[in-house]
């Protein structure tokens, strides 16, 4: 395989798993068959229950010693479950979610955000500079690094808001929304977030989504679940839910977040 | 004069103009003042109203066929209004509101932003060419520079809100703020905006205000009469501007638009 690992491999849609069979990975049976012992697996789900699920008893027992590298966007409080649920089986979890879409792993280019015992960090290391651009960590407590990853993904979503607003407003005062976010994008928000999503926006290309909606709202209620446990009132993320919401009740589950400007399109009385 | 322009200056505060005046600036004794017929006068002023008020009949009149380069914030209404207000005296009026700092404009690193008819645009090209690093063009309805600037200013500092929320919510689950944006503002949030009020954040830099809550607050309530005369509903808008509303509640009238993140940390029960 690149990267010089050998792969033992799972995936619960076993046509997803083709592309790395194809290259000499091979195929487990259960999740816990991808853990070997001493070894390091690598996770990747789509929400807290299947992470969960996924790393059982039977999974952490099957790992023993070895090193499991987290990097699925989750709350802090499951990082912290696994981290003890491994640690009974004398083993050692690494919480590495990520930030960049499956192509940015492929090149290299994912920005890796890292937190647990500084052993398993350094254990894991081979695999964050296979996939990685650049690894930011913060510190030993298991679950920092998810609520980084949070606040991104709330961020994120946030600018795709404020680009929908600013630009429906535009839009209804005679500036075509290409022209505004045109310039914005390429001075003052020339960064990948505002360019890329800015591009969506002008395009209005709201599939084939990267990441849906659902999805999305999954992530802007760990956000939630997040901020509130710990006090913390964020009133633009209760803002973007509400939207998202809206997006979900017209149907529009498979789109991504740039559906957000057709959103503030149509609550502003335009027809895209 | 650097820039190679014989200049007549006008300051409300006279001690403003010196900086210039030492450069060999002269200086007017009114507004109008400033005004040569078939010249060229830059005007940058706090407000709409201040705008109307100097660039009255008499100014108009004294400027005559020449042109009228507007770099103030203002609604596109009182573009429009001005336009037509030279107009009556055979003179002409351009739109060309700014992005960045009075350093900025010395570094010749202005992004200027125009509208209103084409000559007249390229008749203040020299002017342009002194102070700004790029140009975008909106078109020859003169309102329209304004409307991209208002939105600019939006997105600007609901960047900062985004910031501020996601800062509280992190430090609330033990993961310094500082950390945070350091992350995000050097990989997929890496341009100025973020990049300079991320510091100013992380530094609690909340003055000197290069711009203070006030005009920050008037630039809001332009957006949103802007956005409520076109019927384009902006909730992220009116919730930034309570967020002001609060600051200058709590006398905070000094500070400059980072003291939101003051504003999200006080609301969950932080201490700076």
């Amino acid at each position: 395989m690149a990267g010089g690992f050998s792969l033992r491999i799972y995936n619960r849609t076993a046509e997803k798993a083709a592309g790395l069979v194809a290259r000499g990975a091979k195929v487990a049976a259960s999740p816990a068959e991808t853990a070997l012992a001493g070894g390091m697996v690598v996770s990747i789900l789509a929400d807290d229950r299947a992470l969960l699920e996924v790393a059982n008893d039977d999974f952490c027992k099957a790992l023993g010693t070895g090193v499991h590298i987290s990097m699925s966007t989750v709350s802090p409080v499951t990082s912290r479950t696994l981290a003890e649920r491994h640690a009974r089986f004398g083993g050692r979890f690494v919480a590495a979610p990520v930030f960049g879409r499956p192509e940015a792993a492929a090149a290299k280019k994912l920005w890796i955000c890292t937190s647990g015992a500084a052993a398993s960090k350094q254990a894991a290391k081979p695999v964050f500079d296979a996939i990685g651009q650049g690894v930011f960590d913060f510190g030993e407590e298991v679950g920092a690094a998810n609520v980084v990853k949070l606040a991104g993904n709330f961020l994120l979503t946030a600018a795709i808001e404020a680009m929908a607003e600013a630009s429906a407003m535009a839009e209804k005062n005679g500036v075509p929304r290409a022209d505004l976010l045109n310039m914005l994008t390429t001075t003052i928000f020339n960064c990948p977030i505002y360019v890329n999503y800015g591009k969506g926006i002008m395009n209005a290309q709201f599939e084939p989504a990267g990441f849906p909606i659902p999805l999305i709202l999954k992530d802007m209620h760990l956000v939630q679940k997040t901020a509130s446990d710990a006090r913390a009132p964020m009133p633009i993320l209760n803002l973007l839910i509400d939207r998202y919401l809206t997006l979900l009740a017209k149907g529009l589950d498979r789109y991504d977040a740039v559906a957000l400007a057709l959103g503030a399109a149509d609550d502003a009385g335009l027809q895209w």
